[in-house]
């Protein structure tokens, strides 16, 4: 491609509204132009970018056997009734009326509509295993849409969704689509994780977020080092230590602690340590009344897991102020498991402390030498903390420590809940209707260009990895205008290049070296070639790597170009 | 691809919803399914068709130059205002507001975003020409969306917008892209024409349709039989034919005619030709009032050149009987233009009619032996007819012949309509402002399948052009399960043929050679190998093509293959 055939808007500036490295320089490079709030069009370069990354989910996703379709983004709200997440799903879920005013949304996802097709075609086992997939357009009305085509409204999304006969079935292509993404995000190019995640409100029981690691991300990951364990922090388990508790030490004694109210005022009062200290946290339960978690005063209360508690409410509601003054006669800040009015559960970790620091349910009083079993009932025991840096791995190899990542994609094995909903049924060997079980399967294509972005760029722009750059190397002829073996050489290699399959760019629009070299850095193409009247005259180009410190001279060869390129 | 992980889902009953046979074939041969109404999904072997479509027009539009991006469904209402459409587009435009109650709109074409997109980053004439173009979703709310894929409400639409800084630039880019669409149409292995056509509502001059041949098109097109005119019906000149009107030779004489109101009617009863009659129509003008539009009996109006001349209103509204009759002082069935009321506007082949019979304009009775100049005013003359099957061509050359056609592209020159609008402008050469020419092309991806299909089918299903085929060949093996002979020779035939980058399929499914046969020839695969035991004997196996009347016996042979699909 000859650039002056293809209109690059690059520009200095940082756009004040950007926030994120990946939003800014797909801005400057000209990548990406918004139209409107969540909304971007991908512009020539940027679509080159965006087709690679489809063009890579289709190959693997065809090597893993899934079947491509295309599937309307407009839905009718029939099947969302069906299902029943037309009540379920929130404001994110764009809706609207057709002339005839029926109602319709702009699908967020698909599960409805496969389920739909799939109980008109699919009757029997022999059918079965299928996997669908589609590079389909979604929309999702996110409240504040931001950094950029990372969290746009529409975008990208390749969605999977495969059909089975047994859990067992289920979970056999769940692992084959796993593989299939561990191929992608290494095709990619992308330093990635599989991570434990949390199901959200897509439902089921087992699912993996693939996450490209990037200090800007998101999500908190905790991975094990010197394990192979990887979650989301929202997901993390934690579990017992195993070990007994220590016998107790200390008689029980109140202290008064006027207006130490956080576990940090009372440890720092007392002069123990945070973590030998008991909060008491207060949330409404399943059936009404009200509950108490327990928790170590170093750690954090995470509230996707205790919402999942059967006792406990969901979503996760505190207790109002008011309701624990009532219930309690004192203040949030002086409660404890002692001679306490609610039924109380501690986290694993919470219930192992011996000689612990709580508060006494009675304003400006906490307890010290509290002892479980001992000054207050053994505690009903749980999953309910949020992991922490430095924490036993939960399958005991390695140490946590967090990452920040990108999810670019999610793995879920849905078991029945869409198939049952929607009254899908095939008949098995023996003529029985079976609910069939239904994996589903996502990436963010959209998502990941920025993703990438966040994890490979530098000052001067960013740093694509072959596999998906625009074009992978550009040639900048200097001084062409006056020099006809610059320009034969230049138009050579590209015509050469580019009858070897290679994606080139030819920086033809007479821009001086500076202004080219700026250009190919901010863009990202990975190599270089520069071709001068000065080494021609000794048969040489100059190369250089996009990651490389300096330039270094080849032969003035296509061939030699080549080497360099597949090096 | 082997059958048995390819589902497919054929069926020999026609849907009884399927009006035309690519609908009914579609269905049949599992290509499509539907969602809603006009809402459809592509299943795997209808995808496999798409993409191809989509693959032909992308490398042929990048061939033209044109530069693929991709923009948002989701379009803001602000810029359909600045355009002023906002209010002209009608129910067909499908709109909603999002979460924070601002008003959007699914997009139905895209000059609007393509317009604010380059005035965000065009500043130059050294910028330009530019032709940007995308495959993209797009949501028309039709009335009454019908014949499955062919009109249906979301379809996938190649559209490209390109810009220039003078009419005589956009003029070449225009043939630039008519030759794109050419070699398009050809690839497709279409029969086609190019045709003259109304450019509608989207505005501009000149504009072209790209029309399939099919009986069961829902456009009528005139084609000069002997010439190379053609247009679509609606946008057909009719011209004067050049020759001096007869002198007139009989008198002006009233008859009484009761009872008598239809050319028809009146040409019976007084014995003379229906080109020997003058109507007069009666519509409302621009400016208020109201015109006679003289045609000749035989002649039929035509709505949109009659919209289009400045005297006469637009949208075209024809008079109310009692308008009529109030000014006429008769009813509608006996207007003349003789001492007629209101100005009166002839087409050029009413005028050219001596001794006609018209209404006399006054109940029951009718003048014949009428002339112009001599009992009434000479008329002003326009273009206001549909052209009709045995006229001779508007340029002369052969004469009109109708046919019935598929609407599968359509070009514009659009001019500055958008652009002024939009407030685009570019600096010139001068450092002056300049509002850039435009043009726009677009493709019904979708619609292209079926219309092909119209085309191309029989009794037994549809025949694919080997380009666009979800698969170019079928191996159907007799007795696989049996014979390990013909199951080796079948996978090494399909292994070999994969490797060689044809698109083969493999039917795996255990099926009798019948039914094997039947699916083959629905979905519609151009070729056909079948190997047996009986065949290997000989060390043949047994070609077809789906249009051929018989198979042939060919050499056992991968070659031998791959000669007769490049045959």
């Amino acid at each position: 491609m000859r650039l002056s055939k293809f209109p690059l808007s690059t520009t200095k500036e940082t756009p004040a509204d950007a926030q994120v490295v990946s939003h800014q320089l797909m801005l400057r490079a000209g990548y990406i132009r918004q139209l409107g709030s969540g909304l971007y069009s991908w512009m020539p370069i940027g679509l080159r970018t965006l087709t690679r990354i489809a063009a890579i989910v289709r190959e693997e996703m065809n090597r893993a056997g899934a079947l491509e379709v295309l599937m309307p983004s407009v839905q009718p709200a029939e099947l969302w009734q069906e299902s029943g997440r037309w009540d379920k799903m929130g404001a994110e879920m764009l809706r609207f009326k057709d002339r005839h005013q029926n109602d319709f949304c702009y699908g967020p996802t698909h599960e409805e509509v496969i389920c739909h097709h799939f109980r008109q075609d699919f009757r029997s086992y022999r059918q079965l295993p299928v996997n669908f997939y589609q590079v389909q357009t979604k929309f999702r009305d996110e409240r504040r849409p931001r950094f950029g085509v990372m969290r746009s409204r529409e975008f990208l999304m390749k969605d999977a969704y495969s059909f089975h006969m047994t859990a067992d079935d289920l979970h056999r292509e769940y692992l084959n689509m796993r593989d299939a993404y561990v191929r992608i995000f290494t095709r990619l190019g992308a330093n990635f994780r599989p991570v434990k995640a949390d199901s959200g409100n897509i439902g089921g029981a087992l699912s993996e977020e693939f996450h490209i690691l990037a200090g800007s991300g998101e999500d908190l990951l905790a991975v094990a080092e010197g394990g192979t364990y990887a979650a989301n922090v929202e997901a993390a388990e934690t579990l017992p230590s195993g070990k007994p508790r220590a016998a107790a030490g200390a008689a029980m004694t109140k202290v008064s602690t006027p207006g130490q109210k956080t576990c940090e005022q009372v440890s720092k009062f007392l002069e123990v340590s945070l973590s030998g200290k008991v909060k008491l946290l207060v949330v409404k339960g399943a059936e009404g009344g009200l509950i108490g978690i327990a928790l170590r005063g170093d750690h954090q209360l995470n509230e996707i897991k205790a919402a999942k508690h059967p006792k406990i409410a969901s979503p996760l509601t505190m207790a109002a102020p008011e309701d624990v003054l009532k219930v309690f006669g004192c203040e949030v800040g002086y409660l404890g498991p002692v001679a306490c009015p609610i039924p109380v559960i501690a986290d694993f970790a919470a219930a192992e402390v011996a000689d612990f620091v709580c508060g006494a349910n009675e304003n400006d009083h906490h307890l010290s030498g509290v002892n479980w079993e001992r000054d207050c009932a053994e505690p009903e025991t749980a999953d309910l903390r949020m992991i922490a840096e430095g924490d036993v791995s939960p399958d005991g190899i390695g140490t946590i420590k967090f990452y920040r990542g990108i999810e670019g994609g999610h793995i879920f094995q849905l078991g029945t809940k869409y198939t049952r909903a929607m009254g899908v049924t095939v008949l098995d060997a023996d003529g029985q209707a079976v609910v069939p079980e239904m994996g589903c399967y996502g990436i963010g294509v959209t998502r990941l260009a920025a993703a990438v972005i966040e994890q490979s760029h530098d000052a001067s722009g960013i740093i694509w990895p072959d596999a998906i750059a625009p074009f992978r190397v550009i040639i900048c002829p200097i001084g062409s205008d006056k020099s006809p073996a610059v320009k034969d050489a230049a138009d050579k290699l590209h015509d050469e290049l580019a009858a070897a399959g290679i994606d080139v760019a030819l920086d033809d629009r007479g821009n001086r070296p500076g202004s080219m070299f700026a250009d190919a850095e901010l863009i990202g193409i990975p190599h270089r070639i520069v071709i001068g009247d000065k080494s021609l005259a000794t048969q040489q180009f100059e190369y250089k790597h996009r990651r490389a410190e300096k330039a270094e001279m080849i032969a003035a060869t296509t061939a030699a170009v080549l080497e360099r390129l597949s090096a």
